[in-house]
């Protein structure tokens, strides 16, 4: 039975976004590091912070978000996981809980992370999948979006994809200007090291990995495959919006609800 | 551009059953067929009833019910397709609509029925799959539980697992009682095509096809083969439920949610 007190613990999290702000703690609103952050203090009595791999957005689920926490907690793992799961909602749960191995950071040691986007590409919206999936009518050409995706992979600064994590996201309306404005620099370059598109059923999957991601970055991604999908963007034109420079992109992201961080890599 | 003036329309139509008390309208409560009688009155400002393929009860889903009904409606087909979908509530959608031939009845003309059951078979639940997945930590043998099922195709008297339509099911609480009393008659005798159950990752999935399903039918074969997969029933036992002439079986119904009527074949 291993005791926990005072070693950092490292958990795997399974959540749906549905109803949350986000991963990220906010002043106000329900967000997925302060529902757990809510169960840990229920549980152990204490405030304990928790950091996260990836600050998935509103409305973004995960299937494998990972953390780490350093929680006041004398008794077994095992007890830790059970009483954390009976107190947590039921959109959220503790898929795994370990003992770190030394120097672990859920964010600073990730090697990759990995995001699925799911479409649902048939005529009428599909009430079983609408929660998880992005409804789109008109039909896409999966392969065509494959194909455009491949010049994701490799080392490109992403500007037009996103924006840098430290830096500020403008606000709802002003984006275009700030995204004129905001510099493409190193705080931009990240390395896609995986992107696909495959079809299945009516259902279209965009998978990418990077080592990491902007902000909306797979959302804005998509956003743009979808043009390339129904032929209104050119798989050269997509391949372009590496070299735009700017925020600028004919396509907006496409909305949270179809994303989910799949996996975080070490 | 088809119009469907006087002309008797079948429609396929899919539903998350979460909200719902069931298919059949009841006097009280959401149902799922009061929701399409709502959108159709509210499109063609006329009553008109709704006759389903199978009676779904609460929680239950459907990828594939069908319905058949006669609206008052001058316009094309198409029309009506999207002015439906535009009114229903999110959670149900019409996924075909087309004129029925002729003699042609959504519940009558039925030759079979094909359920799936998911069931979660995880020590932890998962947040992503809970909507439509019953969750059982206890490690299941999918493949006994695959051999078990086998016995259940061919006709057979199924009083041991649901209620006649016709009758009326007793009320919670007095259920062994009233299960003892009821007579297992040809009012109880169904055709099982096909049952089968396999697992894939954490999920486990229960497949069962029949001419028709008595009321609770698949539930309770799965509440059933729930004990068989976790070794506290033999699958001899559970054979032997077809000659139990009763419903005292000791395994109760699965929950709704995670009961979805995939197709109905005509």
């Amino acid at each position: 039975m291993t005791r926990t007190g005072g070693s950092r613990l490292v958990a795997i999290i399974e959540y749906d976004g549905t109803e949350y702000l986000g991963f990220q703690i906010q002043r106000t609103g329900r967000t997925i590091q302060g529902e757990i952050e809510r169960a840990l203090t229920e549980v152990t009595r204490r405030h304990c912070r928790v950091v996260g791999a990836g600050r998935t957005d509103a409305g973004v689920h995960a299937k494998g978000q990972v953390i780490h926490f350093t929680p006041s907690w004398d008794h077994s793992l095992g007890e830790l996981h059970r009483a954390l799961n009976a107190v947590l909602a039921r959109d959220v749960a503790v898929v795994d809980l370990r003992v770190a191995e030394p120097g672990f950071h859920a964010r600073y040691s990730a090697r990759s992370r990995e995001y699925l986007y799911t479409i649902d590409n048939r005529s009428v919206r599909s009430p079983l999948v609408q929660r998880y999936a992005h409804h789109v009518c008109t039909p896409l050409d999966a392969e065509a979006m494959n194909q455009a995706c491949s010049c994701l992979v490799g080392e490109h600064d992403f500007v037009a994809f996103g924006w840098a994590p430290g830096g500020e996201k403008p606000n709802r309306g002003s984006d275009e200007g700030a995204a004129a404005t905001a510099g493409a620099g190193r705080g931009t370059v990240r390395r896609v090291l995986r992107a696909c598109c495959r079809r299945q059923g009516h259902l279209v999957y965009v998978e990418v990995e990077a080592d990491a991601f902007l902000r909306a970055m797979v959302r804005r991604i998509v956003g743009n495959l979808l043009l390339v999908g129904s032929g209104a963007l050119s798989a050269e034109a997509f391949a372009g919006l590496l070299r735009l420079g700017h925020r600028r992109t004919p396509g907006v992201a496409a909305p949270g609800h179809g994303l989910c961080l799949v996996k975080v890599n070490y």
